[in-house]
């Protein structure tokens, strides 16, 4: 997993814009400043890790994680914003619109989009699964998935949600693009059954959901500075959590349980999948 | 021309969301909101109007169509964003942000740029024009260019251009996008010689160049209703425009002389291309 991590922040770099080539400078500067700040990159290491475990090839799984991890630096910075979450620090830095500002930040989640799907048409894959790519992303990050998730989110705040309504927004929230991350992985190859991409599926589901539980107990028992966000700043906006809705130790069970299920939709599939078994595990041990 | 503006109406009616049929009815509602509004779809028919020279499939060019407008309605909303140029009104109706909130806008410009990929995505065509779809999109929109242009528009406010360096950022800004148009159009046929690309490049650059002429002229010129957005706003915020820069009767000469340059590329080209000669008159004759 270094190994992943070390080779995405290597491969973000080659990808997005060189400051001192183009005329957007500035916007340049801030788009490498929202990607490239040591997030977890549990999406590129999904990529990989998938991707692997199907022989796929290494440079379109370059692209492939170079996209989802664009997707979810635009969705970050975004989402950040005064009229949105209004979050001063991400990954213990000022967020882009108070490092930049309001605009320039608007524009480099919006350029960010735009150089994921970019990523994808460049690369050595057949054309076909490219476009298998590009369309399972657009469908994940769009109105029916994560932009959709938002929009839920949104209208949730300071409401009571019951644990199915709060599922349904994560589904599309986090989910579909973790999930992505995972499709994308086996798309890069071409060695893998129609019967492996519903066991692939329910894995990501399951730790994409695990991933937002592990989320919300973060933010009950860890410290800011371990986060690296504000911790306590879903309950101090009235968002609805896991540990607010079942109680702190229920939602850790749930993680695990989660984490559990994932494992074992993985024991169907011919390849060991280690690599994908270390970052479920991953997902309810990670402390930020 | 008539209809091809009822054709694109149809058909991103067609593609947008529905209401009645997803969780984040809001968004989807604002995202309709903000496409459906009656503008002048001169992208989409410049799509259409290329791709018919060519001989290319309906269909395809239907996806095309909807990818270009998707793009264009979500860099509208977001400009009009008070972060940007903070307007009140476009196309005689309130801003997404003022008829909404700013948050459903921001995602709304999200969740409409993630629905143009999609769109080229969701058609006939063989994967690989799919792929040059994709690639021709994505770099159009971007950083490197309509992105890229708005960030340097932003930076210009209040600064002194020179033609060169205005004419550089409009290129990028609007420019980009038009050409993307044009290209798309050809791109969903097969049946084009290398050489045409050339020409229809050119075509575009000059119509793209000779419509953003055109708006400063308007700017001066028409009435907030025939405009359908404040009269005079670029004035008032000290953009850099071609009347303030040469004008107001060079400007309009200059608007000319490259529709004439537009319509001398298509001298090069074996189809008669009666649709890309009317829209390139379309640029200068508009009145809104």
């Amino acid at each position: 997993m270094p190994a992943h991590q070390q080779r995405i922040s290597l491969v973000l770099q080659q990808r997005l814009p060189k400051q001192n080539t183009i005329a957007a400078a500035r916007l340049s500067e801030a788009m490498r400043y929202a990607t490239l700040n040591g997030g977890k990159r549990l999406r590129a290491m999904l990529v990989y890790a998938t991707g692997e475990a199907f022989n796929a090839d290494p440079e379109a799984l370059d692209a492939a994680a170079c996209a989802v991890e664009m997707i979810h630096a635009y969705s970050l910075v975004h989402d950040d914003m005064p009229m949105m979450d209004d979050d001063d620090l991400r990954r213990g830095k000022p967020t882009c619109h108070k490092a930049y500002d309001e605009a320039t930040a608007l524009l480099v989640g919006d350029a960010l989009q735009t150089l994921a799907f970019e990523s994808l048409t460049d690369n050595n894959l057949p054309a076909d699964q490219q476009i298998a790519m590009v369309k399972y992303l657009a469908h994940a990050s769009g109105v029916m998935g994560m932009a959709g998730g938002q929009a839920i989110d949104l209208a949730s705040v300071g409401k009571q949600l019951d644990q199915s309504e709060l599922e349904a927004m994560h589904l599309l929230k986090t989910g579909a693009l973790i999930k992505a991350s995972v499709m994308l992985g086996v798309y890069c190859s071409s060695n893998y059954k129609p019967a492996d991409l519903s066991h692939l599926d329910q894995y990501a589901a399951a730790i994409g959901l695990a991933f937002q539980v592990q989320d919300d107990v973060l933010d009950v028992i860890a410290d800011t500075v371990t986060l690296g966000k504000q911790q306590g700043a879903d309950i101090a906006r009235n968002k609805p959590t896991y540990p607010a809705l079942m109680g702190l130790k229920a939602a850790q069970q749930k993680a695990q349980a989660l984490v559990d299920e994932a494992l074992a939709a993985l024991d169907n599939i011919d390849s060991q999948c280690l690599a994908m078994r270390a970052l479920a595990n991953f997902v309810v041990q990670r402390s930020f």
